[in-house]
């Protein structure tokens, strides 16, 4: 069996004691953004998650989302879930409150999709598209526009797509084909075309689709500078921006999946349908790109989110299933046999999946909040330095927490025995839910292509000192402590490796492209697994200067210490097979001729 | 879309040019089995894995098995493609001809599993289920009870089973409440108890299913020294052969699972049911054993063949799918976008795909005509060595070969992007399908503690000294070779190390065993990827001696060639990481309190 509780104690110990929440309540517009408000909304949000959320979890993947006569009926529950979702406010949490929204800060609002994600991330789909909807319309969009989508976007009643891929492309947009013809109308496009794999592209929980739809005018030029970005509603709205007559969109189909199956993937037909530009012509690209790094650090946070209930569901059974006895002997000898978690490999295995998990959360936590300053600090060159970091480290949250998040659902599969491959008990589940996460907003291996080949270069190499800088100020300082130094150490010298690597790479990349590119998904495992490192070693700091005083609580700031150490021990190590294989080159990967693959 | 052909040319090439198949020609009894004979074998196997079975495989997996009033349907064409496989003979390849069976040697045998897993996993399972049961009844069994189960065991009218499992106990046998009590009849038994996760348990294929089933006696001692081995079949057969009377057998349900949809995984209940007493009693795990060993070899090959298919498939769509444009430039000007293989991760990935399913075969080849020897040799010291290398090989051949598929599964899925999560694709089946071998026949943490706990210190160290010493001398004899010291040398070097590890472990297990069983994962994944070094040598060695005289098959040898660089330069490295993380020793895996977990 799965369980999920939502990890109040870790998000308290993030926000308080690890990076200063404080600071976020200093930035313009935030100032209601406390600590108390922080824990507050997460109290809420974790109720409705575990008690709401997480039990449909299971029935609806088993139930699925079923398309029949053009309409998508999602399972059962969702609608009465989503209704409850929408009343309690929860779609409009981060949004403009000049539309509605209650302005709270991206950084809350990450917490809360990562307890979603964890007790159903099917269910999480819906809103998350919404969100990604919403802040295109905002950024790009007009204010006739706004005034008429954002507020029943914001408020849930209508919800939300992005429409980027079509049968003959799906990374590269440039082969986008769907046409956007203009209308007499002021600004109004008839669009015609067919989109593939679009989430939440029809289903029952709302009253309207708002779809934002890539999309080629007549005379724009070929490839990716000739696409446009149009908002094409299921239904138009009126003037007074209800609810009006059946657009020409329509639902092909939904997809059989792996995994997500309570999330309708949808074909969707646009039959000359009427399209409104968002932003500048051919200017789409830019658009999307800035929904999507926000949608990229979110499928981070699932993954992450998906990791949470995993460890903490085989947390469970190693605690409680008896099966062979420990090495060293006999532990219960009143019980027919010891509990899974004497035995060190299923240890191994329970410690694996918590470094990825807690460390992941804490590093993703350091990007929200410098998301946050991006957004809102008054003085223009820090909030450039902080989206300078958000920027570098967007592809590596995505990429490497969802690959973690693989590795980490499938461990406490492997942990559940057999009894992990079956539907019933919620663990395979978890694996084939978190398997799109590697894929989706650009696979994993185009993040590697995004920190490699655009954030490493960017204003000659400015982002990446975003991360060095304070990084080894940071580690330097510490590492010869007597009591930090075994943390700070190998973490220090993990990252002057990866500092040379990325001396190297830019080097060899210069003169040949295919260098950087073969390397590239090694260097961003590497570069997360440094920056895991680091992130561990700021957790020891605060866990060895707490502990002392903890008031019953040195359980917890000894697991974080015992979990930080384990992570140096036995998964920082891997960063040396990464620049070994990195430093041999491009040319073993390059060499063999394609037709004899 | 998936694609399969069996690889005839790979398996040609391991018997004939680098592993000399003639050697198993000589042994008695196998004068049959000649290098014409494999290759018309396989060639007739390859047909109906094609043609037959692999259609089925997407199907299969769509429809399930369903239950209904204790009877489970096998998936549409499942019955008519069993018996064409039936009427083939392929039941009863590697079978007594005392019995029935034709023979032949293991080898030739396993690459045919290998193309039947390759083509459908699920239907594999039924005919595997019954070899298992073969060889148990065939080591173990008496006369009069080979007599009777064998020959329509063999010629497939019936299949087999074994019941290991019960809902207390996987992994701990120790756990089996399954009760045998004796009868007035000789060597008749009442048996009563309840199995899980019984693969063939129930279905439609036979006329008769004969389940192998461990009990315990009502005076039997206490763990595993207290069960024994039944045969207990769903029929009673009559004095003549014939099927007679139904047995206290029910079928209480199948599970649904994650993959291998299509193989029956039952619940059997056994209600006073007859059986049979197997060999000696109370030596049921004894005789399990034997049947286990041959069956993780199996399902080592198992993954392998997931992981064929998987970059077969890959393979074909990276030629074929336009996708973006390589870093160095347009490749296919004349066409929207480049095939995916210009770009260097997709390579990476194929690659990677190639290494682990090419050297994985050779490495069971290997094991396979050693497995012929240990049977067939004439000189029991020499059957003993051989023996004695396939114990040491087997749990790595099961755990290395099913973990690396699984990742092989997974990166052909990846290079499917989004298209590789949609069911209708075939490639989140392998996946799926793929995930239960790390699991059964002994969880892959299982396999470890093998290695580490029974096999490296058995007879003090000589099952190590079996792969150490001829491997140790072809290295050190090649690693100076002008041409074939760039294999040689890397493969050397990790040896080395993994020598060093070996004794280190030992040492340090001795005065704790918790220090050999918190490495043993990482120790067993060192050891495979160093034997997958040794074999890419062997292999790069035939490739360089062959490439100039090879008429027209340069390319082949080429590409052997490339992949063994890629294997040295890309995934070997790997070794580093887990000799660092194993050389940090068990605390800080064993450090934490069992309840802070």
């Amino acid at each position: 069996m799965t369980v999920y509780r939502a990890p109040l104690r870790d998000y308290k110990f993030l926000l308080e004691e690890v990076f200063d929440v404080g600071e976020i309540a200093k930035l313009p517009g935030y100032e209601e953004a406390t600590a108390e408000t922080f824990a507050a909304v997460l109290a809420e949000g974790a109720k409705l998650c575990e008690e709401v959320l997480f039990p449909l979890n299971l029935p609806g993947d088993a139930e699925g989302c079923r398309f029949e006569n053009g309409v998508v009926r999602t399972p059962k529950g969702f609608k009465e879930a989503y209704d409850l979702f929408r009343q309690g406010g929860w779609t409009a949490l981060a949004a403009d409150p000049h539309y509605g929204g209650q302005g709270l800060p991206a950084t809350l609002n990450f917490f809360v999709s990562e307890m979603v994600a964890s007790a159903n991330l099917s269910f999480g789909m819906y809103p998350g598209l919404t969100a990604g909807a919403v802040e295109a319309i905002h950024q790009h969009g007009d204010e006739v526009q706004k005034k008429t989508w954002l507020p029943k976007l914001i408020d849930g009643t209508w919800s939300g797509t992005m429409c980027l891929t079509e049968p003959q492309c799906g990374t590269d947009l440039g082969q986008v084909k769907t046409r956007a013809v203009p209308t007499d109308g002021d600004g109004v496009y008839r669009i015609t075309g067919t989109k593939i794999f679009i989430s939440a592209g029809e289903h029952d929980l709302t009253d309207n689709i708002v779809h934002l739809v890539l999309a080629r005018l007549p005379d724009a030029p070929s490839g990716t500078r000739g696409i446009s970005l149009f908002i094409v509603p299921k239904f138009l709205a009126t003037d007074d921006g209800a609810r009006g007559p059946r657009n020409g969109v329509r639902c092909g189909g939904i997809e059989h999946k792996m995994g997500i199956k309570a999330s309708a993937t949808c074909v969707i037909n646009f039959d000359d349908a009427q399209g409104y530009l968002v932003g500048e012509k051919n200017g789409g690209m830019r658009a999307m790109f800035t929904m999507m790094n926000a949608a990229r650090l979110g499928v981070g946070l699932q993954g992450l989110a998906l990791g949470e209930t995993a460890y903490q569901s085989a947390r469970t059974y190693a605690l409680e299933r008896l099966q062979g006895r420990s090495p060293t002997g006999v532990k219960f000898p009143d019980k027919p046999a010891d509990p899974l978690i004497v035995h060190p490999d299923i240890r191994r295995m329970l410690l694996t999946m918590r470094a990825y998990t807690e460390g992941g959360r804490a590093l993703a936590a350091w990007v929200m909040q410098a998301e946050d300053k991006a957004h809102r600090l008054t003085d223009a060159d820090e909030r450039a330095a902080n989206d300078e970091l958000v920027g570098l480290l967007t592809p590596i949250v995505k990429a490497m927490l969802t690959d973690n998040a693989f590795l980490v659902t499938n461990l406490g599969m492997q942990i559940f025995g057999g009894h992990g491959y079956i539907h019933d008990n919620g663990m395979e589940q978890l694996v084939r839910d978190c398997r799109i996460t590697q894929i989706y907003e650009g696979a994993n291996g185009i993040q590697a292509l995004d920190l490699v080949g655009r954030k490493m270069g960017q204003h000659t190499g400015r982002l990446l000192r975003r991360f060095f800088h304070p990084v080894d100020q940071y580690l330097r300082a510490k590492m010869s402590d007597p009591a930090l130094g075994e943390f700070a150490l190998p973490a220090y010298r993990a990252f002057g490796r990866l500092q040379q690597t990325t001396a190297l790479l830019a080097q060899k990349g210069l003169v040949n492209p295919d260098e950087a590119a073969a390397a590239a998904a090694e260097y961003l495992r590497a570069f997360g697994l440094v920056a895991l490192g680091y992130v561990w070693t700021r957790i020891a700091e605060v866990a060895l200067a707490k502990r002392g005083m903890a008031n019953g609580e040195a359980a917890f700031y000894d697991a974080k210490l015992a979990t930080a150490r384990f992570y140096m021990a036995k998964l920082l190590p891997e960063t040396g097979a990464l620049f070994a294989s990195i430093g041999s080159g491009a040319k073993p990967v390059m060499e063999l001729a394609a037709e004899a693959f």
